[in-house]
């Protein structure tokens, strides 16, 4: 196989694929806007990923968009487009990279016999022929190929060695097993991995990759599993999202490696004090919350002792800790700005976080922080990454909230009144509801009419304390596309409506059809 | 080893030890109240898992007492109480557990080198007398004992075997091995099993059991390696809550033992069906919400096509799934309920919930229901789950909301006033606030002055629509106590003022101090 050891370093170096712009934004709510996708792939490649899949071009032209202006900006990681066995697709997805340092095209066919007897209704020899013609298309495009083999957890050992080996003939560098279905256990994906790279003539020539959900609780370990049968590139995502219940996660696979490296003698070139960060950004752009006992990045991953009351159970941290706090980034809450807070202390702290904003961003993104800091006693650093990350996501917004008043309670009825500027014009409505919340997105009906579902509304508090701002998650769903959208300000209702907004205008830049006849004034 | 498996199956038996009562409870906010732990332990029981571990007795007198609640009222399972190697824990977990039908005292020491030094302070033989003494101690007060090596897979196996020889010896009947840190690979964990059965001469005599933190993501995989390695329980929580990373998850392990049946031998006798409904009590009853992706019980979990757009990509069903949806309980939310619905409607709809209520308690659901249903067009089972749920939580209430009226918006400052009835008392406040919920907790603390920190605020819309119930989760942590208690109204201020005064309420049964000089009217 090629060598992807490090110099001067006895440990194989094992490739971290990061999908969360693709395997992780294709599962049901998780869409991410432009915007969100460029700032996630930034932060990727800081952080030392070696490949970003950023999308799927032919998708639409969104993705397209998404992946080209991601291979543009990506500096040091490899950018790959992922693409059917379609020339269709390899070609779509070629032109996606073409600009990046490092493109690669994915492309992936199903080998498994359920698979192409339902899916593909094709023979095996058909399979074969698919898979040599496309890669060969691919290679001639660009010379970084990695070939999927779909389901290949369910494939015979002997058709899967066929695939693979024709795939390497053709051209691929990369050839990936994924565990399509989340099927496999470690034993079992070890043991592929080992026979596909003992029988095929040619595996040496490329570089083998692990892919796995978490259906049963196992992608992690399978992960693990397949570097000792050979594998050296695993595909995984931020906080483990993903089709059904997700793919590994990008944090758990690194810092297991990086903690048990006396019984996993690899290296990743991830920068794991950035994990924390990531997994924020991430959960930010989805607006998929992290569970609270969340390996390595949930909110408990770190809270030793304080559950436990017993005086008797006092102890030293090294007897319980195995990874510190720090190493995956994880810092005390600080007190860190305030009303008094100037221009100059607020870049330096959004160099701090790791944000890079334009000119234009970071004067909006100041104007918020100071009208935040009027109204929060203590502007902590999680106030400021919601404030900026929303900033990041509404650059470009048809819908604006101009005022908004709500009397509320459990005299009802609930009633709301709300004035929108929508591109240039000015609109007022006041409306009833079933609680404010209701009140306020009834007011936005009636001066947005749309068919949208509203599919998933959540706040939770930015930082501690009564003050917190709210940060409100709203997902609507409309002509099958569904969108999330989130937003923080102190005041709930104004943050509903912000969200609320927020996805209305995610779903016209996608062009889903709003009924934008403004009402009347 | 004793023997578990089932009459009539070539597989052998796992026992399904369940610690979302004790492991799931200890971890920072999931603070149950005695009456959900009750509801959580009899669901359990349902279910078939096989020993519900119910607290830690000693701890407090309200842990005791919950304890011996379950004891009493849990039919099948048996019912363990942990103690620490002390006289005094292990005296007070046998009269916890003594009414059980099936008692168990689980007793627990630090066998690891670093547990010694540090937190012990003892020498190897000093604690292998300490085994012998507490085992026989507890063995004189029932016959089911547990003993648990803490740390055990950072110890060596010389010594761990010695300890584990002299637990049987005293009458320990199951010795539990945890992975307490969450520091092994299943290679490791499965390898101390074989290690300590193979070398422990009486090993025969107790049934070994798993005991895993998921630090690196491993849990599950490691809980099944080591059944191959001879361990024959689990132990595990609902929604895989613990300590840190959190414990195991119940779900997963069983989950992975059924579809796997053709790698993995064994079987659990767990009803699969009820695994979505535990999840969403363990989450109600806890406030730990479960993350979109999480396997088996997250509701994306069997979200298999919708968010692939790609026309190319329709596909039979059969070609993802490698279980059904239905085979954990998840059924399409149906329209069940609405104003017109009566008595015996409702009665019928919570069997079908499975929940069990007392007279007292279904005439309060039963009023609490028709007032949705006045204000709710479609009542779905989410909503009913919710109103019992919190039905359940708030029957022992000491301050109770009589009304509240909220006045909001982008032109502050925002205004509630609120009526409030503590004990026998009627008071009433106005106050100011920066955001709606902010002047409504305010409005609280000029009622009921107190010293607690909000450390999380967190909405979520029980079901799709803008007029869904908003369920709020409101944590409270005062000296040193960290409460949770959630709330669900169409009115998020509503639903935001009861969490908050149930977490209050929390706080005063446990006896925090609360300056409950209530204020003027």
């Amino acid at each position: 196989m090629m060598t992807v050891s490090s110099a001067g370093s006895s440990k194989d170096r094992v490739l971290i694929f990061d999908t969360t712009l693709r395997d992780g934004e294709q599962c049901p709510g998780a869409t991410m806007t432009l915007e969100e996708k460029l700032a996630v792939a930034e932060l990727l490649d800081t952080m030392g990923v070696d490949i970003i899949e950023a999308g799927f071009p032919i998708a639409s032209n969104g993705d397209f968009e998404a992946v080209s202006l991601i291979a543009k900006q990506v500096k040091n990681a490899t950018v790959a487009g992922l693409a059917r066995a379609i020339s269709a697709d390899i070609a779509r997805a070629g032109d996606a990279v073409r600009e990046a340092a490092r493109p690669r095209i994915h492309t992936f066919v199903s080998t498994s016999p359920i698979h192409l007897a339902h899916q593909m209704r094709k023979t095996e020899e058909e399979v074969l022929e698919i898979i040599t013609g496309t890669v060969t298309q691919a290679r001639n495009l660009v010379d970084d190929i990695e070939w999927s083999a779909m389901d290949a957890t369910r494939t015979s050992i002997e058709y899967l060695c066929r695939c693979v080996e024709a795939a390497i003939k053709a051209g691929a560098t990369t050839i990936n097993l994924p565990d399509t279905v989340g099927y496999a256990t470690p034993d079992e994906y070890r043991a592929m991995f080992r026979a596909v790279r003992e029988r095929v003539p040619n595996a040496d020539k490329a570089v083998f990759s692990a892919h796995c959900h978490n259906d049963l609780g196992l992608a992690v370990a399978n992960s693990l599993a397949a570097l000792e049968g050979g594998a050296r590139q695993i595909e995984c995502t931020l906080n483990g999202i993903g089709e059904r219940a997700g793919n590994a996660a990008l944090e758990e696979v690194v810092m297991a490696i990086r903690t048990r490296g006396d019984v996993l003698p690899y290296e990743t070139r991830i920068e794991t004090t950035m994990l924390t960060r990531a997994s924020k950004l991430a959960a930010a752009a989805t607006s998929f919350p992290v569970q609270y006992n969340k390996a390595i990045v949930g909110r408990n991953a770190f809270a030793h002792e304080s559950g436990i009351h017993q005086d008797g159970m006092l102890k030293h941290a090294q007897t319980y800790e195995i990874m510190t706090p720090e190493s995956v980034g994880v810092s005390k809450t600080n007190l860190v700005m305030g009303k008094h807070s100037g221009r100059a202390a607020f870049r330096n702290k959004l160099d701090e976080l790791g944000y890079k904003l334009s000119d234009n961003q970071f004067q909006d993104a100041f104007e918020r922080f100071k009208d935040l800091a009027d109204r929060k006693k203590h502007v902590y650093d999680e106030d400021i990454e919601a404030l900026v990350d929303q900033n990041i996501a509404t650059a470009h917004d048809r819908i604006k909230l101009v005022s908004l008043s709500v009397v509320a309670g459990t005299r009802g009825p609930q009633r709301a009144t709300m004035k929108l500027q929508i591109d240039d014009r000015i609109v007022t409505e006041e409306q009833e509801g079933n609680g404010p919340v209701d009140a306020t997105f009834n007011a936005i009906k009636a001066l947005v009419p749309h068919e949208a579902v509203l599919e998933l509304y959540q706040v939770h508090a930015v930082t501690e304390g009564t003050d917190a701002q709210a940060e409100v998650s709203v997902r609507l769903s409309a002509d099958g596309r569904s969108v999330t959208s989130r937003a923080a300000d102190p005041d709930t209702l104004v943050a509903s409506a912000q969200a609320y907004l927020g996805a209305l205008n995610k779903l016209m830049s996608r062009g889903a059809r709003l009924h934008a006849q403004y009402a009347a004034e």
